[in-house]
């Protein structure tokens, strides 16, 4: 009864966190999503987590978006409803949703470019309501879901709708991760550790992972970085010349989104090198084009795709992925605001990936 | 009788513009040099030119570069000795001299990226003794040098030494330019004019050029810019904005070293585009990564290689590229101060490349 | 009142040439199509032609293609209906047609490889009723149409359906053809003149047409191939040899389809370099890996996908490419029985394109 | 006093195995090699090995190499003498001998294409004397050779001289193996193992290897194959359709150089997947082109280049490329008959590599 949006006799409701404003969000009860188009599809959340992204919302960092926005990009779950137009799903799959929202028909998505979709985009708790809820509308369906077999564990299956796909495709696929590589990865939160899983798929001889928390930096060592750097004294930069025998790194991704570990990177990239910006900057850079201009090097920019997520599913399926290693806490989610407590207090508190399962999922 | 150096009776001398530190250079009296490696040859210079980074140079721009230095690293010459191990000149051929020098033997010149080569790199008129004099020295000469035939025109080929590599390999081929791209240039001094020249042999649909000199602006219309824009009211940005109805541009070439030049290249970028970096900077830019960081776009820098060296040989000699178009005034070399002040008042003097011919060359 | 397929009542008639088993074609009365799917168009052809992959269906080439299947799958015309679900389309647009259907939904869409879609890819003339006709149903339409601006030239346009993405994306782009290659191209048929135009884009030093008509290849020359030879003395091979001081060829473009063409290609590759299948081949072919499995080379073929049509209407629209040069004669759609035969007769008659135009469109 | 050529008193000996014609090799007295060039070295052999393409010249499938040759490209040793213009070497240092002798100047060469050396390529064994001696000179040392520190065990680096570099560039480089790919090698014999063991660098997901040999394919299963097809029932191809749901797969790597094997590789290519060709053919093959022309695939052959060589060194150093699994049989270098024996007799005796270890050497 909940198909069109015409009557308020048929709206039912659900519970959603919403963005309040700058250092705000409740979790409060909203109408339920409606199919909107043909193409859109209605999915029940079954399991979400936060990214560090909703972190930089939180603290108004990306003023684009606003009051009462419901956010969340990640997610599991089962669908409720499809548009008239969804050819490829069906009430009651088990999906896996996309941070990107892909039309399939402008010309950034038929150059295999949906980050900058003109219909879609990053859309999900961003330009749209998110997943951070009971209940999620997904816009083009057949393009921003991914259908799960049903033995799939939703814990490492979520870690595909951004995280994985962002370490892998502004990481290590834009820094071209080549064997034999030397690669550097500046920041061990989520995102730098899925940088670091993600890199290891193109066989990099050496990993050298900078932080300034140690257990951040021994989980690294236990998820496959060769050598570990704690930058707190400022001489992160000298010691990896030295690990390098002064030849640099080939490869420096920036994981973090701030100035100072940008300067790390400029500090050490090789001639040659690829600097792979991931982290999300709030503030200009400044950029050592004084020295730079000569070094030959290539410094790249993304908003994820999402083109790699079926082959990480693949690799989580074969084995070969275990993408659970991010995940620190579980939660109900309805303990979401207690998640994001625990998340925005990563350090102090262990934390990397926070899972959120809906309780009343199934019901 | 000149080939060893450990005697003063059989050193002989020629004439040589030497830098003297900033804002000075004297044209004086010389020893002529000589074989120091069996892979070295002596080129007795015939055609040379002077480039804009002969005049950062002379504003003390690059400090490593130390009083007493002969300049230039662009020329044209007859072989007048070579070492005992250079296998592939002799005595009398015309050759023209590659700005890198590249030992064919390390691990950056294997990878095809002379210009890090471990033992060369931009040695010429930086490192050791330049091109602007009556004879140089070129180290690793089978790699350095290529053999012209003699019926060449001098003042097309010196254009290959360093200016239109450059504009190809660091601008045309580090941005990626690929039929129907929409291309902006900013700066159309000879590096940008060259950019312009061999950009276009990758097919662009649309070549902005930008510069606060019309005069230099009309040059590049007929040199192949569909559209120009003078920068001088601070509107470039906008204006290209409108050309493009805001899709901005698939490749920006910043051609001058200074940060208003870069910021142009910033603020017009597509998503999925690409920034390469040709000028030489002094000090660092504002690099705008809270805008960047979602826009798929790749930022290059690149000191030449020269690999396209041959390649572009190959188009003068098949008429396909007119690289005389570059040359605005012709010296004598004795006449090589009078040169750098057209060159270093090139907006006033309408100035492109400078040509300085040997006249005492063949005597 | 032709929106439904329901009843015998509301069915309305057009022309359409039919295929009627090998070396049989009829131009009769058919229904005129419907729409299908709500992604589904109806467009009236204003402008259409013949490719040579027509003419090996009509021989029997492709025994998949069945008794009874409307032909062709290039024009122009204006959209006489959408379905519900296409979103970038209206009755009265004129538009481009493409040979692919594209449901940009699955995987190969989703990787920009349409000519494979697991939903559409060369479906018109071949699976589907094609273009040459009065009406026609184009599937997916969002993706499988361009809209033209009102003034554009028809005969240029419709070279863009399937012939010059053909030339580019399975000739010069898979041969990767670069600035100063030397590029041989065997077949100086539409297809290969296609090649010959679109190749032109990445400046090649030269570029040598291959053909056993001495029509076709001065007509090659026109179109700015810098070497023609005629094959008819089996003596092609030792000619190019001879053109490049027995270096080879860097990409050598097979646009025939036969044997001795593909022949031709393999015995003049040089080490490195590319060879580009573009012929449609009915048998298999001898590959002489006794020789070349030690000369670093490479071999595509390719079923065009159409990527590049936004970019080649870009370089009509601005004049940078003259599709209309492929045209050598005019019928009325009416008259497409002789089209065919003066397509059949190519060498006799000196033909290329064959335009057809509907001369009751607009009616 | 073995440096000159010019005496017969200084004349020294060593024992080689030299090449007598089809189907005969002796182990016999040979002039001990001397410099021919001042960028010649002398080495010492202390461990080498024997190819498959040793077997290939052997039948006498290579004509180009004649009687009196002495075999061998594979080596480590000891360097014993250098000429005046070896740079980067001195007698006593370990290397590597590399396949590929390379000048460093000539046009490949700058291309990073070496294989096609024109002062160089694949010479030793083949158009100069080879490594299955007790002495070798090495042309061009500078780039023919790697420094090894003295900790190395030569067992798993004489691998590097040619079959890991040839499984890694002409089978997983050439076949663009990415992370998620679905691979199938055809032929288990070493240089099929040397590309399944390269080939894990790049993390495919299903890794299917084909051969004839049951012993073989389980070593494969050992060293990471995913699923074996032994392909004595002409079923190969459908079983490898089978296990990817008739998707076939993204590579086939084809590496035993004989049309049945190239078949299979054909008959389960995916659409846009790449035949990488490693195999040495002694015949043409068919090429099913009226199957593939449509398929949007690629096909490459390649001779090694070794440019991954110092790649290798440092995955073999760092733990991450287990070499010495390719080692299945050892022998004294004066029993090489033995070891060729062995060799040719690989199925039945179990053989991968066979070392042999010059008990001579450091006396």
């Amino acid at each position: 009864m909940n198909t069109t949006a015409d009557g308020i006799n048929n709206k039912t409701f659900m519970k959603a966190l919403v963005y309040n404003g700058p250092n705000s969000i409740v979790w409060e009860e909203k109408p339920k999503p409606v199919i909107k188009e043909g193409t859109d599809a209605i999915v029940q959340i079954t399991t979400t987590t936060i990214c560090g992204t909703d972190l930089h919302i939180l603290k108004g960092d990306l003023p684009a978006i606003t009051k009462g926005r419901i956010l969340g990009h990640e997610g599991v779950g089962i669908i409720d409803e499809v548009g008239a137009n969804v050819l490829n799903f069906h009430k009651g799959d088990k999906v896996l949703i996309s941070i990107i929202s892909s039309c399939g028909r402008c010309g950034f998505c038929r150059k295999a470019m949906p980050s900058h979709c003109l219909n879609g985009g990053w859309q999900l708790g961003n330009r749209i309501d998110g997943t951070q809820a009971e209940y999620v509308r997904i816009p083009y369906a057949d393009n921003g879901l991914y259908l799960l077999p049903g033995e799939v564990e939703e814990e490492a299956v979520v870690m595909l709708s951004c995280i994985l796909p962002t370490g892998l495709e502004c990481g290590a696929m834009n820094g071209q991760v080549k064997p034999g590589d030397i690669v550097a990865i500046v920041g061990a939160g989520p995102v730098g550790m899925a940088a670091l899983l993600t890199t290891q798929l193109y066989s990099p001889s050496m990993i050298v992972m900078i932080d300034i928390d140690d257990n951040r930096l021994k989980i690294a060592s236990s998820l496959g970085a060769s050598h570990v750097v704690n930058s707190s004294d400022g001489q992160a930069s000298l010691k990896v010349m030295e690990f390098t025998q002064n030849a640099g790194v080939n490869v420096a991704i920036e994981a973090v989104g701030v100035s100072a570990a940008f300067d790390i990177c400029q500090s050490i990239i090789a001639p040659g090198g690829r600097i792979a910006n991931v982290g999300v900057h709030a503030k200009a850079v400044e950029l050592h084009l004084e020295k730079l201009w000569a070094l030959n090097m290539t410094l790249t920019t993304r908003l994820v795709d999402g083109g790699s997520t079926p082959m990480l599913l693949k690799m989580i399926q074969s084995g070969r992925l275990d993408a659970k290693k991010l995940v620190s806490h579980r939660y109900k989610l309805s303990e979401v605001i207690k998640a994001y407590d625990t998340f925005a207090n990563a350090q102090k508190l262990h934390a990397l990936k926070v899972i959120l399962w809906n309780e009343k999922a199934g019901e």
